[in-house]
């Protein structure tokens, strides 16, 4: 289901609804989030309102069936490596606990477990319908729209092994939101500007159109291998410019604050903040 | 939360269950699936109860917060491939609807997509409480029991970059059953026999006691990383003896049937077809 209006999921009290963005408000709907919203194709209004600058932002989708990653992905980072564009996506996933909101708090690891937390900037797809073994055509219709997400990264986990899931999946430093930005207004995702930048200072800055597998290859590529549901999250890759690739490696710390920005979509703004 | 019983979980019509192993009978329990029954605690009957032997075995968890798999972590396997036992766990994740039941049909991939479908017998933990940061007792304590899970794993695609991800979140190709045995049986899931056979030769056939990473191991390390969640899935590796390290290689094809079986637990066996 394609929506027409940009979407979000806020916090009201101890619970989550979707909310559709009119304005400077956001118009609170009968659904538990924007997969609710996605899965049933319903936007019912509650009558509630709230102002959208204090909204207390959820995850975008709170329990996605899948959140899968693709790595190495731009061709500008790809060619300041040296490397060679891939034949085939690098995929990778996270679960739903390390999803948070667009400004809340990154909890960053015990020192003890990690210092090396690191961001990356990506545009994320939303499914939007069911989608397997989807021509180009089907896999464009299957996309909902678009997100931004911060694909927070412990270095030290993810290089452990080969498989970088143990420095993917960790709790809670995935940021994702603020809006979900549908299909209708832009189209493949293409030719958007991305930029990162940590405490004020841009880290990363590119363009969607640099990414190596385009949204419809990625879809079309998962649709042979599964089933991709409404509210489903794939994150596209992110440009260069991440803190492990820097000279010396630069990470996040106590009080840092990292903001990841799509052109046409917004902006994820979250504070570290090392446990109590 | 540690349950006494073996548990299953059955389809009745259109919905599944959660059961309780009753000699021959499977006592239905009003809850979804073993993991509402792990999550809630409460075991209330409905009054019915089933056949073990024509029962309809649904997923053991329909959908578990999270499946993760750990690989290469037997060490007779390590060492006859002439590889050092590793320093960290090496993980990766697969989806909900990776998941089928102990007798289901796997289908296999249509053949232009793979023909390189293989099998991998699994001792795999089921959490019964949440837990973090634990220590090696408070590991154990959230575990609520023992399953057999196959890591139906499509090797082509497993291969075709440095992350296993996409050859091992294929859709259906995971049985996972028949049932759960509580960790007050099976203490922490060493010393039992595991073994898998294709059209009735045994492939592999080894003891958890080869374990690399222990149960203990896996859930502390894990759980310095995520809350690991009742109903989460823990695959722990597989022995030697998988097709793609046969001369030549072997793979599963339309109407092979595959048997993974582990000691205390009893077997997963389901047939192989290709699509319709």
């Amino acid at each position: 289901m394609v929506p027409m209006n940009n979407l979000c999921t806020v916090r009201i009290g101890s619970i989550t609804r979707a909310g559709r963005v009119e304005g400077d408000d956001i118009v609170v709907l009968d659904a538990a989030d924007v997969g609710a919203v996605l899965r049933t194709g319903k936007q019912e209004e509650t009558g509630n309102a709230i102002p959208r600058v204090t909204a207390d932002l959820a995850p975008l989708i709170t329990a996605p069936d899948k959140v899968i990653c693709v790595g190495q992905n731009y061709l500008d980072h790809i060619r300041e490596m040296g490397n060679e564009p891939p034949a085939a996506p690098t995929y990778f996933a996270k679960f739903s606990n390390s999803l948070i909101g667009a400004r809340d708090d990154m909890i960053l690891p015990p020192v003890d477990v990690s210092t090396h937390v690191d961001w990356e900037a990506e545009l994320a797809i939303v499914i939007g319908s069911p989608v397997r073994h989807a021509s180009s055509a089907e896999a464009l219709d299957a996309v909902a729209g678009y997100t931004v997400l911060n694909d927070g990264s412990v270095r030290d986990y993810q290089r452990r092994t080969k498989q970088f899931l143990a420095g993917k999946m960790f709790e809670g430093l995935t940021p994702v939101g603020p809006v979900l930005v549908p299909a209708t207004e832009l189209g493949d995702g293409s030719g958007l500007t991305i930029r990162s930048s940590v405490d004020g200072v841009v880290k990363q800055d590119s363009n969607t159109d640099q990414l190596c597998f385009t949204v419809v290859d990625i879809v079309k590529d998962l649709s042979a291998i599964t089933t991709l549901m409404p509210g489903d999250i794939i994150a596209t890759g992110t440009p260069g410019g991440v803190g492990a690739a820097r000279t010396p490696p630069e990470w996040l710390g106590d009080g840092s604050i990292v903001r990841c920005e799509i052109e046409g979509i917004g902006a994820v703004e979250n504070r570290c903040v090392l446990p109590g």
